[in-house]
């Protein structure tokens, strides 16, 4: 059952004997190690079902060895406001079963076939039930949100998921559209990645029943570490190999979604060359010499140093909202856990 | 936007002058008219988004011209235990998103080309849009009972979403398995079908601050009535024709779900047929020889007469939980639509 990132090791805390301000990524982990045990275990134990297949899609995709980020944060936010009881695991749940109802519905929508080095849900177990399964998801995140009782946590959810679907719609309206602005991607990524991230954020907050001023603090945190977190996936896509993305390279250049590392190549480009790229963009498929031409693009042109510039950005302006909250060894938690969601090379 | 099946008529409540027994089908939709047109409306004006394209895809499906069943019957669910006021409205326009996210989703997951004598939302706007505005869907209605604030109804509400897709992944189990018995088949229709009418009925109780027993008949009627729905449904597909239903007939054994029709006329055939039966069932596509073998032996052996007969059972059924009510003209109107959900040609 426990097979997540965290679970693997022993269940047991271990806090850092170190001063606050040298830990590392390592320490966080363990930190958070014995909370983490508890989500994979409320993770297994909610997903049962009157479908028993329910269960078995369910466990492919939640302990498919996912990085748990958003529980982490959601951990760490209510630890650093002074909540320490059982509904940061619940809520961490509820986070964590969102996202993978969204994924699930995304590897349909984009015709994934890989997830974390393995195959997605939809070509082991078909279209029709990575849908039906996401859409259990959404629905058993609602129960557990109802059995917690909290209205205004509740909502938090609500309007994010509203937003990720709003997010993915306008991307997938975007795709192929070489005239894409540059605050229309961003606008895109806040809501189909940053949104939810924002709400884990949030609820940290919420739970420990901060006020609005630290609510609105860790919902900008979580909003500014989650368009980093996406960028770095938007670079990863032309820097990673196959190995180590646990998926093709290129893959969005595949699907003709246009991110900001093409975007900003774009701006940089001759007339010439940009015509070419609207114009392989523009089709319905992109053959290889198409995505190296891209590719190359986005290499002379400064697309991921630029991307990766902007990600540092949402970090830097991350890390100015944890002033808002007092000094502890979760603060400084969260502030490297954000160095780590840019560091990341998978 | 008003093109739904009774915004069509005037907006003014013409109350029946008969008396309550002898009231028909036509009184019930002229009583529910006024509520009805305001449902209409918000059903239009809830479904604005970020993304322009969500409105379009929502009012493509919800403005069909769908028959508003469970509307009418929250609505007089409501009016019959004594609350007439706005609430109703929501939950109304709550219940007919949430249906039309489990519609848009069912029609990707059974490939339907063809809704309401339509082309169905996945064939004009593609899969994943209609698995995204599914999704919005869900999370606009979930929105809806934040901003209602009752997590008694919230919590109706979630149970039949995830009793409505544990439903349709057993159907999904279940396909092309001639061995699947009528109590599986009465499970998945309860829970893919029944249970959402279901949480319709008891809604409008809930609103009205009924005692648990009410609750509990109304629930009871919308889950009687909608396994007779259901019923009537799977009669249909094997009766009707492709102008009639609005989609071509004979889907369900093309798709390979083995609805009751044909399941009671498998219990009644010889060793030899069943043989043949269970071995085109058991393939993955069905040729129109087939389908003409399948659908004889439905004629042959009385399999849309029993089905009718069970159909009639869960009416009766349906209508003694009615008594539980003190008497009224709400009352009489949902004896009147249930018996209306039976009579159904298309």
């Amino acid at each position: 059952m426990n097979n997540g990132r965290f679970a693997r090791e022993s269940c047991k805390i271990i806090r850092s004997s170190e001063g606050a301000t040298t830990i590392d990524i390592n320490d966080v982990f363990r930190y958070l190690e014995r909370d983490l045990c508890a989500v994979e275990r409320a993770l297994a134990s909610n997903i049962k079902s009157a479908a028993p297949l329910i269960p078995v899609v369910g466990k492919h995709i939640t302990m498919s060895g996912g990085k748990r980020i958003r529980p982490a944060l959601l951990l760490l936010c209510s630890d650093a406001c002074g909540y320490r009881g059982p509904r940061r695991i619940v809520m961490s749940v509820v986070t964590e079963y969102i996202h993978t109802a969204t994924l699930l519905h995304d590897d349909v929508v984009d015709m994934g076939t890989v997830r974390r080095g393995k195959p997605s849900a939809n070509m082991v177990f078909g279209n029709s039930v990575s849908i039906l399964v996401g859409d259990f998801l959404f629905a058993r995140a609602s129960q557990l949100m109802i059995d917690d009782g909290d209205i205004n946590v509740h909502k938090i959810y609500a309007k994010a998921v509203v937003s990720v679907t709003e997010g993915e719609v306008l991307q997938l309206t975007k795709t192929r559209d070489g005239g894409i602005t540059e605050k229309q991607y961003f606008d895109v990524i806040c809501r189909k990645t940053a949104s939810l991230i924002a709400a884990a954020s949030e609820t940290g907050a919420a739970l420990a029943g901060a006020d609005q001023r630290i609510r609105k603090a860790l919902s900008g945190y979580g909003r500014c570490v989650g368009m980093a977190f996406q960028l770095v996936d938007d670079i990863l896509d032309y820097a990673g190999t196959e190995k180590k993305l646990g998926k093709r390279p290129f893959q969005d250049l595949r699907e003709g979604k246009i991110t900001l590392p093409l975007l900003h190549a774009l701006q940089n480009v001759s007339a010439v060359e940009r015509k070419r790229a609207q114009k392989v963009l523009a089709e319905k498929e992109r053959g290889e010499r198409d995505i190296a031409f891209l590719a190359g693009l986005v290499d002379r042109n400064g697309g991921k140093e630029y991307t990766a510039s902007r990600a540092d950005d949402f970090i830097r302006r991350g890390k100015r909202y944890l002033l808002e909250l007092p000094a502890s060894e979760a603060r400084d938690a969260l502030a490297v856990l954000s160095d780590y969601m840019v560091s990341r090379t998978s």
